[in-house]
Order: C-alpha cells, then structure tokens, then sequence
C-alpha cells in the first residue's frame, strides 16, 4: 500500500475519505438482514435527498452509470415512444448509442461540443414533433463541464405534457434539485461523484407510478429496472449479487455527506473549488472553454496551451509526480484538458495543484497557460 | 466497524481476507497508467489461469455476475442461432430468462432441482436438432451444490460441431479447466467466488476467433462484450467507469490465490472444508440432497431437519449468534439449506460451524438433523 496518493482531479472516480475506504473493511452476506437494512437506509436516503417521498422509489443498478442509464432508457421509453436526446457532449451521445442498440426511435437536438440546449428550442421541437414521448438531458457534461440548464427544460417538457429523464450521474449530491420542483420521471446517478463514495453501482430516482406501467419494456434482464425494484420490494435485496463493500462505503460517504451540510455543502466547497482553480488558473494565463455563467461546480476545461513545447502527456505525468490526477480533453474541435472540483479537495489542494501547473510549465519552459487561438489573435494583430 | 465479523458459509460474496480488503484503501483514476496496468495484469493472470493464452482473451464487465452471462448469451448467441441450455437449477433457468428477454431461440435440457446432464442426452438432442448452434452449461450449480459433468459435455458439444458455453461463476479458481482440454467458447465467472476477492465485476475468457466474428450480436451497448473488449485492446482501460477498489482487491486476491498454489491449492482446502462438513453433519443426523459423486467443494444443501420444532429463520439466527451466516436452501420440493465451503474457512471454522449447529438443534429442542423423509420412512416401518 502507498503512503502518498495521488489526488484525483477527474470527474470520477474522486478521491474519497480515509473513512469511507476503511467502510470496505468487512465482509457482508448480501442475502443477511444487516446488508438489507443497509440498502433500504440507502435507498431512503437519495429519495430524501430529492424531495422524493411519496412519488419518487430508488432503484440501485450493478455496474458503472452508463449501465443505469441504459437501464433508464430500456425502462422507461415504451418500444413505442420517441425520445429527445438534447446532446452536447459525450453523455448525451452516448444515449443516442444505446437506443440504437435499443433500436427504439429518437431525435437529438446536439448542440456540438458545449453550447447549451435552451427552453425555447427545446419547446418548439417538442411542438413540432407531438410523437416524442421522452426528452433526455444530462445535468453537468463533465465532457465540457457544463451545467445544463435542467429547471427551464423541465419546465418546458412538463408544459408539453412529456416526460423528463435527467441524467445526474456527476451532479447529483452538489447541485440541489427537488422533485417538488422539477418535474422529471427519473434521475440518474452514482455512487462515486458528488457523494465521494467508490464505483461499483449507480442508482435511479424514479417515478413510481411511471415505473410500476413499465412492464414489458426492458430488453435486458439484468437491466429491467422494474424487476429490479419489484425484488427489491419483495425481499429487500437486490435481485442480483450487490457489491456489498462499496455499498458499504457508500452508506459511510452519505453520512459524510450530511456532516458536511447535505447538498448545499458539498455544492458550497465545491463551488470554491472552482472559483479558486478558475482564477489561479486564469492567472497561469488558462482560458476556460465556457464563460462563468455555464461554468459547473464539477469539472472545468481549460485550453491546452498554445505553446510549442506543450505536450499532454508530459504535462500529465509532470503533475501526477507532483500528486495529482489531472484528466485528458474531450473536445473534438480544440486542444484540451480538464481539471475536476469534486472528491476531497479543499483550498490545500487546489492551491498545490497551481502551484504544480506553474511548477510544471516552468520545466517544460512555456512562459504561461495562453491558448492557441490567443496566441493566433496576437499574433495577427 | 465491528471487530467480530460473522464468517459466510454462502456461495459469495464470502470471507476475504483482511489483506484482500485493505487492498481497497486507496483511490485510482481508471484513466491513469497504474490502473491500466492492473487491468492488463488482471487480464493475462486469468487468461493464464484457464490455459487460453493464444486462443482465448479475458473481458471483464461491471455488475454481477448475471450481467456477465448476459452479456455473453447476448455476445455470443447470433440473433440466428439456437442455444440449448442444460438446466438443473436457478441459474440454468435464469439463462432461459435472459433468452426470454433476447427474444432469441432456445431449448432446455431441464433436469430438475438437481440431476446431472449428462453427456449421451446432449448428444442424442444435438443429433435430433440441427439448429442447435451453442450449449450452455453450469459448471457449479449452487442452487444444490452440483459439480456438472463438463468434460464429458464437452466432449459431445466439440464432437457435433457445436460451441459451449461454461458458466463458471462458482467453479473458477478451485475447480480446474484448461481450454486446452475443455473445447469452449467462453467460460464466466466473477471476482467474488473461489478467486475471494470482493463482489463488483465478473469476466469471461472467450476464444479470440469467436469474440472477432461478434459484431451486431449484441442487444446492449453496456454489455457488448466486443465493444469492450476492442476498448480495452485500444486504450487499456475499461469502457465505461470499473469499479476500481473492487479490481484493485482482486489483483491481492489472485496473489493470495497463487500463494496457496494455484488451482490446485485452492481447491484442495475448499475439498477438505466439504469433506470435514459432510462428516460432522452426517453425525449430527442431516443428510446431504446429493449422493458423494456429485458434492462439489463448494457449496452443499442439506435436507432440513424433520422435526417439528424445525424453523430455518430461528435455527439462522441462532447460528448467526454464533458468528456463521448460512444459506437457505432453493429446492422445489423439499425443505433445505445450504453450507458453502469456499472463502476464508480452514479447519477451525468448518468444526465451529459445526459446534454451533450442534449447540443450535440442542437449543431447539431438535434432538439430530434427520430430515422429514428419513422421520416418514422410519414412522411406517
């Protein structure tokens, strides 16, 4: 076991607790009454934490989150449904790949590498089109970082009379949302993002009179969400082998998580984060791709700089001997990299991540973090 | 965290040791160098392991194992063909339902709660049935604890042309198969069985050959095993996010599994752990469902006692007090339970589990473990 660890700067896996890790220390029959209490606490615990009693049941599912959002969208869009996939970057591509496995019918408003999908786009799409049944959209698109703006879609899709899936795999737990007041049928999420726990699992809010019609729509055994709950209810197990450690260590991360404040505290350290690393940044000379308005409490991406000398993989592997875990771009169009806000990282650590980038840059001797399309501007002027 | 933790007698999850746990207490980037290089190391041991190397390759996939076997019905099975599966408990009924819900064709061989297939039915089916293209058989069905006659099913499947299938969940890693001797396509199995590591992902060992000719199989994107497998040659990493400690607990595991002796070693404790319960419970009165020739080392049902003040949740409390998590029994038509043999149990355990029955049945009053045909039988004689 090594001493040092590198802090995860990416969007997940994080860097969790000492205290969370140490939860995995014990061994549990997945089938005894003391891994039942623990995953009925669990599911109690995320419907509360979305306003969720009394309309809203919690469906853990085994595997990664796009495995859940599979499970979603195999669950919840009819084979005779359309959805509406507002895309603008990876995760919302990646649900266009999954209904053509599905070979269900869909639309994509793709809005490119990280332009926001907007209320009023989406209302008129929604009125020309009266066969699309479901609308899909992803919360934060850690491929950009940004923050969709999830409330004016809601309430858009609600006024059409269609229904909303959202996909919070890594915002969920720092970016507050009720289903008082946002109107969706299922939210998708993760053990390993905001929560700080370990991956193994993801799990799904969903609308329980929605799930309960919803016989006959999955494609998938292991992926049919209603049977999935149905057992669940029955026995108070999950249907299949549950992996009990990192339940285990999620149950101590939620308990980490209310000591902090619940959502707004964790959304409130992550919040300066990403003031903290914007501006340190900025001041290395960085440009962030979105402007502050779209900017999430998440991750960020930053432009690679312009310089000649840069290269990721130096710069990566620099950083990583320094301590830190720093995530490649998914830009399609620009040289990029991403820095994420979330796991445990506080002033301490972000301050040494700047000082690591500015170590790094000064080894690698490029003067500052300038992008490419400033130093082309400048150049020309 | 408690200090005495009961040890499991079930199929898995099971007891690990302490050191496979701590194995957990540190956090990885899945995109990172030292993580890929775990999969990679990951990959070849159980290639290695199952004698594939140059035929077959390992895909690990999230979830249970369920979702691997899945994932290779759906991998492997072309919409095309016709698997016929050999049925003689609850997990050859559930490949029925994942077929079910592939909407592909199949056939079972159905023997009951726990007869063995044997290889002169296979073949005479095989012969009656030309479209038969794939056999699926259970290595273990630890709905009994039967150990299924794979060579010889084997044999019969290769000899016809067909392709095989080995669910081998609970067998892998302490019963031995070699594909240079067992003619299969894929055998599955998963982290938490006999390799005790903990529960989180499960993999398969698929001919190479076969696993290129796959393409357009597949009914899932998050189980589409050429997909991930074509992910994990480009990149190293894993499709979709691993479950990284869960991983990083099963590489200590297969060190600890080689330290024993491999294979061979492991299997040699868990036959002794079979024999020395079988032993004692048969002193104690109890009679095992399966005759000598068909007792695996890993798991085995006993006939629940036929005496009146029987009840399995008081008599599994009971030896729960006692630090032992049992394992009820899944037959049709008699009352049973189950003890497994697999995990962190040595000598020491197996004679405490059996003080601790024999303590139990002296509690309630039972006076021995005679089960209700053996109490019936005496009664008219």
């Amino acid at each position: 076991m090594k001493t040092e660890q590198p802090y995860l700067l990416t969007p997940g896996p994080i860097t969790t607790t000492l205290s969370v890790k140490q939860a995995m220390l014990q061994d549990w029959g997945s089938w005894d009454a003391d891994f039942r209490a623990m995953t009925a606490q669990l599911c109690q615990s995320l419907v509360e934490l979305v306003d969720g009693e009394g309309s809203h049941v919690c469906v853990p599912m085994q595997g990664s989150g796009t495995f859940a959002v599979e499970a979603t969208l195999a669950t919840l869009v009819p084979k005779t449904g359309k959805l509406l996939i507002l895309m603008n970057g990876a995760y919302g591509q990646r649900m266009g790949k999954i209904m053509d496995y599905l070979g269900r019918a869909y639309v994509a408003l793709d809005k490119g590498d990280y332009e926001p999908p907007r209320a009023e786009e989406v209302a008129a799409l929604l009125a020309a089109d009266p066969e699309i049944t479901h609308v899909a959209v992803v919360h934060c698109e850690t491929s950009s970082g940004i923050l969709n703006p999830v409330e004016e879609i809601a309430e858009v899709v609600a006024r059409q009379g269609r229904r909303l899936i959202i996909d919070s795999m890594s915002a969920f737990g720092a970016v507050a949302i009720s289903a008082k007041k946002v109107a969706f049928d299922a939210l998708i999420s993760s053990a390993n993002k905001c929560f700080e726990g370990v991956p193994g699992f993801g799990f799904v809010l969903i609308r329980q009179s929605v799930l309960e019609a919803a016989a006959g729509n999955a494609h998938s055994l292991s992926m049919d969400l209603l049977d999935q709950w149905q057992y669940l209810v029955k026995t108070g197990q999950w249907r299949y082998t549950p992996p009990t450690h990192v339940v285990a260590a999620f149950l101590q991360a939620l308990k980490e998580h209310a000591e902090e404040g619940g959502v707004s505290g964790r959304h409130a350290r992550y919040q300066r984060n990403q003031q903290r690393l914007v501006a340190g940044m900025r001041q290395l000379g960085f440009e962030t791709l979105l402007s502050d308005e779209w900017l999430s409490p998440i991750i960020i991406t930053f432009f690679s700089p312009g310089h000649a000398n840069f290269d990721f993989q130096t710069f990566y592997d620099r950083i990583k001997a320094r301590g830190f875990i720093i995530y490649p771009g998914k830009l399609t169009e620009a040289d990029s990299f991403r820095l994420g806000c979330i796991g445990q990282l506080y002033d301490t650590q972000i301050d040494a991540v700047l000082a690591a980038v500015a170590a790094v840059l000064d080894e690698m001797s490029i003067p500052d973090g300038t992008p490419a399309h400033v130093l082309d501007s400048l150049a020309t002027a």
